[in-house]
């Protein structure tokens, strides 16, 4: 079949903050074909400048935008999702936004491509049986350990088996502040559910500071300890490592590219690599970061903080690995969020999260929330509309 | 002083091809401030994708746009372009195209500060004399020998004492082609000028064949031989260090952020490292890359396909390091290119380029060529205009 049509759609809340909740707006991506298909993807990223790239004008051979390299071309196969991807980023080697951009576009297309076919997109990545996996609720620390408390007790009574808190108030203060608020949150969580704490970069580059708040965070049982550098510490993270903290260590989120993914496994020497296919490149990418970690011995874990159709489309990247049992789970979106696939992914009456047996991502998009979230855009160039959204 | 307004501002010439030609459009940065004064600086990326980072709407604390994060700032000393630079990436460090997007930024506000104190940047960025380079016209191989023949005929006859050939035909067929375009440039330039050679990728990942050619090309004396590989293949170029190559080798124009220039030179292993101030984030982090390869003995360059604005804000960034000799000078853009900043930077009776002592980058931009280039920009989201272009 022919691409016939790839529509970037922004969605967003009506108020947005500054908290570091990546759920108050998105960038959904539909790509539609001759056959009447069509498959939806999400990017975690900024949505106009991720719309941009879509759209704008050619510079020279290396930036020409996603639309021109997709519309028209054939998709049915998986090999031919993997030549579009190297196509789109060929074409786009000089856009630097590509990755993130490209993200909803890789997903949407895995998704048509599985619809096409019959079969789940973890099947057509070679995956032979899609394993549960632990879903671990992902919130923000309170902006006290009172208020972490609260939070904790809510995500317990909710029955996950496992939370992570992260950013807001870590690091701000002293040890003192830090170790109160995983107190909280492990005192909130009871003795059972699993505690994973996201620093949120709040260490910078300071090793020792690092070290010292994972020996005091061990005793609360912490799975991991999250992004304690900024991204691009990573001959910190290689350092931290070779110390042995009292932790294991998490990082990667940030990774936009294969190679920023190597680097954090090759010479972080993390524990686990969290990896957003809506950030990556999409699912293609995600998916080799997957089959790198696995010969590597780390642990890959999903990094989603978007709507339930970004939690299943990092699902299918590493579904089938049995031993990466972790999945980031948002427990606190945004309305937008929570309604925009809502019913998928859902988790089981054991707590865990599995995917079906449905074709493509098996997500259904929720039309109504598209319609009532969405922030329509429209981009002039010397008087001519280059982009307007559909309607 | 404050800042009053930041101008993104596209420019672009009638016609666009898909030629590797970076001079066929542009983003300018205007900022101005309080006390009348502005700065200028140019982007080598896509202009409307980085325009998006200037006015892109808030999606939460790590996507916050460039005016946001600039206007109503005080800016008087090179400290403050430093913490600018640090509070734009920090406000945009989930906006992928941060870096590309904010080195116009960078760039006009260390022209500002120049003009403010008095001083050309070289010297605010702690040079005591500003060294004579050696200009290599950067061309593309012509689409045949016969062609590349006339294309260095025309460059010597220029007078320039180093060319580089790149892109176009070269790896397109065997190494008998390739080997007949290099020896064309060198008949071509005659016996004096330096040969750069700069293959665009065209041996993928290919260490052997990249090895093949450097034996080959070695008798027409190449200084270097340029980006072999695609950007991301840092092992190979490490692969390809160690195991000797007939020449040395260049790289490093698309690394977009100092840890991806850090990549290059220590794990890569190359002879050149090859910067771009208008993607890596300006001139703060192409100076940092210079002190990095000064401290690694291996030669910085930097990478300029842009009008003379672009290349005196490269030269301002590496002029007080002597062995630090060549500087890339586009041999022959577009006439937008060619007028927005013409009459700086100009080669010497000696065929070398010098800084002068003028403040700031020293550079004057010909305001009648952005009046006819000028590609307005308007973007409105939900029936908001968010941008347009100033008049």
């Amino acid at each position: 079949m022919k691409i016939t049509a790839i529509d970037p759609i922004y969605l967003r809340m009506p108020e947005i903050t500054t908290a570091a909740d990546g759920t108050q707006d998105t960038l959904l991506v539909r790509i539609r074909t001759d056959r009447g298909l069509e498959g939806w993807g999400e990017c975690d990223a900024s949505p106009l400048v991720s719309l941009a790239a879509y759209c704008c004008p050619m510079s020279h051979g290396n930036i020409i935008n996603i639309r021109e390299s997709l519309v028209g071309e054939t998709i049915d196969t998986p090999d031919d999702v993997r030549r579009l991807h190297a196509k789109a980023l060929r074409n786009g080697s000089d856009i630097q936004q590509i990755d993130h951009a490209y993200s909803g576009a890789d997903i949407a297309l895995w998704d048509l491509v599985g619809k096409s076919l019959g079969q789940p997109v973890y099947r057509l990545l070679g995956g032979r049986k899609a394993y549960p996996k632990k879903p671990y609720a992902s919130v923000l620390f309170g902006d006290t350990p009172e208020e972490t408390l609260r939070v904790a007790q809510r995500i317990q009574s909710q029955g996950f088996l496992a939370a992570k808190f992260g950013w807001g108030p870590l690091g701000k203060k002293d040890a003192e502040w830090d170790v109160a608020l995983v107190r909280a949150a492990r005192e909130g969580l009871g003795s059972k559910a699993e505690l994973l704490v996201d620093a949120g970069w709040a260490y910078g580059r300071d090793v020792e500071t690092v070290l010292d708040r994972a020996r005091r965070f061990s005793p609360y049982r912490v799975t991991w300890l999250e992004e304690p550098f900024f991204p691009d510490a990573i001959p910190e993270y290689g350092e931290l490592a070779r110390r042995k903290p009292a932790v294991p260590i998490a990082a990667g989120e940030n990774a936009a590219t294969l190679h920023a993914a190597e680097n954090y496994i090759d010479q972080g020497g993390l524990s686990f690599v969290q990896i957003d296919a809506g950030r990556i490149g999409g699912i293609t990418v995600a998916r080799k970061v997957v089959e790198k970690a696995a010969a590597k011995g780390i642990t890959y874990v999903n990094h989603t903080f978007k709507s339930r159709l970004s939690v299943a489309s990092a699902l299918h990247a590493f579904a089938d690995v049995e031993h990466f049992k972790y999945l980031e789970y948002p427990g606190s979106g945004s309305p937008l969020a929570e309604t925009l696939a809502a019913g998928t992914c859902d988790r089981g009456p054991d707590g865990l999260v599995s995917l079906t047996e449905a074709p493509g991502l098996g997500v259904k998009i929720n039309l109504d929330c598209v319609r009532k979230y969405a922030a329509p855009v429209r981009i002039d160039i010397s008087g001519k509309t280059i982009f307007t959204s559909i309607e």
